[in-house]
């Protein structure tokens, strides 16, 4: 049997995060890495092929050896959707197969479910679904019984035909069946991998999997915090002998601290936080439940709370709330990524006013950006690729990579008396 | 005998401060139980008539019950004066009377050597008064060796018949007498009380008591602090064993800590201090010489400094001087609201330019307001009830009750070229 | 022999500060008594001949006397350059002589050895300088094997006749001689005496001597960083029993501490760091690598590193990153003076734009000036005498003495509805 990881797509909505999703690094290892570990802990199977884009090649060809994983690496040369992407692997498409994203965290036992299933009942296909309580844009299940009679793409919200949305967890039979399908397939949408299973079940037996685990979807930047909480999740208290924790400092449930980090007098971190390899934890600074991946730099008295802080970023008497920085990023003393709207409503971000759910949402901002000193970022805005927004600028939207953006002051500009308190009397008051 | 408590009047001059005098809770309770504290500890009577507004009755009467004082609540319709309040209760005034105000902060001395020279004396009537260094507007006794020979009052400044200023500590042989005066009395201004007064003095026998020990007036919102200061001067160290202090935080000085509340790593309190129940006290915050009345919240690295701080408010990063914040107020990181001008001269309040005689003096904050992030409130603003000050606001002026103010930045937007500086390069300029 | 002490002069280039850079103190004392140490303990001579202005007669001379020197006063009328000072001693300049500047800051051998070749060789002049990498705007040497055979004031980068500056530590057989060539020595330029100078080098043996020690030149505001570096470089940990430091503050390496200081709980001091007199370092403030000269009160949570501090300044919770602040300076809560340009480029300063080299530069303080709450100063602005910079002002460009700059903000003013979130809800949210 082989493996089919979907490691590609564009991820538009995950503007302004560069990375591709499943190179995102979490406690210090990209997304996909965990998707290996998971097959190769928990199923057997012959190889795995992995379809990227070129770009990627060497850099998920290097962390699949590194997990021993036998794979093959399939170019897609455009993101063009999940059968284009199967297509670009099609010579190496035969017998059994399991497709799989790259990017989704899932418990393994899925995996070995759809697996038992598959071997148990001899079905040509078995595809896995989830029960959400509230319209989530993915692929909508027609179950009977243990019987998959359909499938529809995004139907929008009201549509649904079921509450079951499709895992990507889907086995076939015959491989070469599923290229002859997908091949014949054709839609306007970008479904037609979709189309494709919808035919299938037409004429196959396709068989239904529930799945009740653990299910985090990262389709919008900011969910790389539940990602990010999730991993947290998974921690135990841990500090490498080579990193170098003051004791004066405080340390309090499951933190990871990796080789090289410093955690100097003062500082506080409220678990579960991972502190990645040379991260410097400056005096004075309180960091809770947030991941903060190598090299990453707190100065002074910062206060960096429910984020995920990628590599190489800086930081100075800030406040972080629940913020997605993916890395390089730099602020001033003083500047604030303010979470909490002071009128208390849920978040939403862009000219679309996507409601992301949440009363609590501070930046997201990609790689390079810097923030000047006593900058006030407000609730959900984004922040482009090598933005600079000046010191003192008090931003409510979103700002386009490459931008600089400084406030214009205007003065009233006047002749000043000498002070009449004399310093002594002054220090009286104090 | 009867004790006459006064517990109405409007206080438009406290405005934005909404919950009546009496009613302010200083140390957990509220003005008026201190009063009537004082009473039940200080003197014998046989009933105290609460003169008060029908809105209320309940929560004067439970305060009184739950000190088992004997009392009746008479209702003022509206607030129109003391002579008013007083003929409010007419049914109940008769005999001896002794007529307080709910709010005065006094000791109780000063009812016992009233009580003791009608006693000694048996006067018809026992005033009593103090001395001031500067005008202020109250009643200004005349006054003859024992005898008070005449009542002005507001004189105002510099027209004042002495340097007396009448207490509301008043005793009168025979209440049923002074019900006839007020109802005889009248007047354009709101001193129909006073010109009863002055007619009885022309009539009976009006000795004088000079008083004086603690007496702090209460007209003014920012009299909170002085009120505030007060009460603190009486507290000595007290932790409950219901209060979480962490080992880590320092506490020095008459701090007393209520039930509930919990004092996180590297807080600094010092006292006098108050720390109500369910405070929560966050890292590196200092609180010195302060009231935090029940539920308030300081995150993260507050600095609150001689304040006043009314339940449910919640601070984080922020500095806090010489401020009287009612409750249920939120402020963003990096907020401030300064208490020194830089000119150093004493601060005035309004448009009127009140002056307070102070050099230090924060905000007056009414219920229910937010600052945002990195706002600037300037010294001896007022906020009113439930206002929003926009994120980087310098605030000058006073602000209407339910006002919103964003402040509204022009940029220079421009594209930015990358920075040339590698991370590397940056962090070895650290 | 006699030593003349060049104490006088006017550098403009080092405003905003107005000391006399003489009289600059580092580590509690002006820089003209480390000169004047440097001789008393190195070499023998007569008497010391201080020429200076008469606004600092006394005050030079106390410092002499304190150090046990036998000196003279010599008042230069109007600074008009190093000759003309010379001229205004000629009285007491005869016989052996050896000319130096107060200010500058060099080791001790270099007196000793020019006194030592001049007795060795019994030259009529000798002269030392120092190789230096880069155009410095000072008099280079023309030198043959150990003679000089010419001198060139500021030639200008790029027509430098050799890479030898010359330092004032010039010592003269026949000082009477000197006078003379000086008073037939004319220029339209300041540098009669280097044309003097250079009349001398073609009659008389005047001997070269080469040092490669501690040179630093002050000529620009900011050198006062390099100037307090070398200084702080000298200091051993030094801890005064009349100081009071917590045992809760954190002092770590060469940290001087003088007598009357107090260092509260949760500050760090990491050396190597001078501490004045009566100095006051606030709860959770961390200073590096910094002088603060006698009476500055850094209040709660300041953050000042390498920074030259000078007396009675005050700070509430700044950030001050390698800053001069000449003294009587005052900074409002979250007021920041940057210290790194958003674009890492190197900080050039004024409307000349003159490269400092440096890629990190705060501010530069004149005395009385005052910044208020959450201003924010950007790198290598230079600010005047008396300024009063308002709360939020972001300043870009210096700003002349006794100038006050208020921001004028516009607002958008609309009624605020009360918000819907209950506290409790807020506080489950926390």
């Amino acid at each position: 049997m082989k493996i089919i990881i979907l490691a590609g797509g564009e991820g538009k909505r995950m503007w302004p995060i560069q990375t591709d999703k499943y190179l995102i690094p979490f406690l210090g290892q990209p997304l996909i890495s965990y998707t290996l570990k998971r097959i190769a802990d928990g199923i057997n199977f012959d190889e795995v092929i992995i379809v990227t884009k070129e770009a990627s090649r060497d850099q998920v060809s290097q962390i699949a050896s590194s997990l021993g994983i036998k794979h093959k690496i399939a170019i897609q040369e455009e993101p063009k959707g999940m059968a284009d992407a199967l297509l670009s692997a099609k010579e190496d498409i035969n017998g059994e197969i399991l497709v799989i994203n790259a990017e989704d965290v899932l418990e393994e036992r899925v995996y070995q479910d759809v697996l038992t299933t598959a071997s148990d009942t001899q079905s040509d296909v078995v595809l896995s679904g989830l029960q959400v309580k509230s319209y989530f844009p993915g692929g909508y299940l027609e179950v009977k019984r243990d019987r998959i009679q359909g499938i529809v793409e995004k139907p929008g919200k009201g549509n649904e035909p079921s509450d079951l949305v499709k895992l990507v967890v889907d086995y076939f039979r015959d491989g070469g069946k599923l290229v002859s399908y997908l091949e014949e397939a054709s839609s306007e949408k970008d479904d037609v991998y979709e189309v494709a299973l919808a035919k299938i079940c037409d004429s196959c037996d396709v068989r239904f999997i529930r799945y009740n685990g653990v299910w985090i979807p990262l389709k919008y930047p900011w969910q790389i915090l539940e990602t990010g909480a999730y991993f947290l999740s998974t921690l135990e208290q841990n500090i490498s002998p080579g990193s170098k924790v003051s004791d004066k400092a405080i340390i309090e449930g499951n933190v990871k601290i990796e080789e090289g980090a410093k955690v100097f007098e003062g500082a506080v971190i409220k678990g579960p936080c991972y502190i990645g390899k040379n991260v410097i934890v400056g005096n004075n600074t309180m960091i809770r439940e947030s991941i903060l991946e190598e090299g990453v730099v707190t100065g002074f008295n910062c206060d960096i709370t429910r984020s995920y802080i990628g590599r190489n970023s800086w930081f100075h008497t800030n406040y972080v709330g629940d913020s997605v920085i993916e890395g390089d990023f730099g602020m001033g003393s003083g500047a604030v990524l303010a979470n909490l709207r002071l009128d208390d409503a849920t978040i939403r971000i862009g000219d679309e006013k996507i409601d992301t759910g949440r009363t609590k949402l501070g930046t997201v901002a990609g790689k390079g950006s810097r923030v000047g000193v006593n900058a006030s970022i407000m609730p959900g805005v984004r922040i482009g690729v090598n933005c600079l927004i000046g010191p003192g600028v008090v931003l409510h939207e979103d700002v386009k990579d490459n931008t600089r953006i400084l406030v214009k002051q205007q003065y009233q500009v006047s002749k000043r008396t000498p002070s009449l308190t004399s310093y002594d009397q002054f220090r009286k008051k104090l």
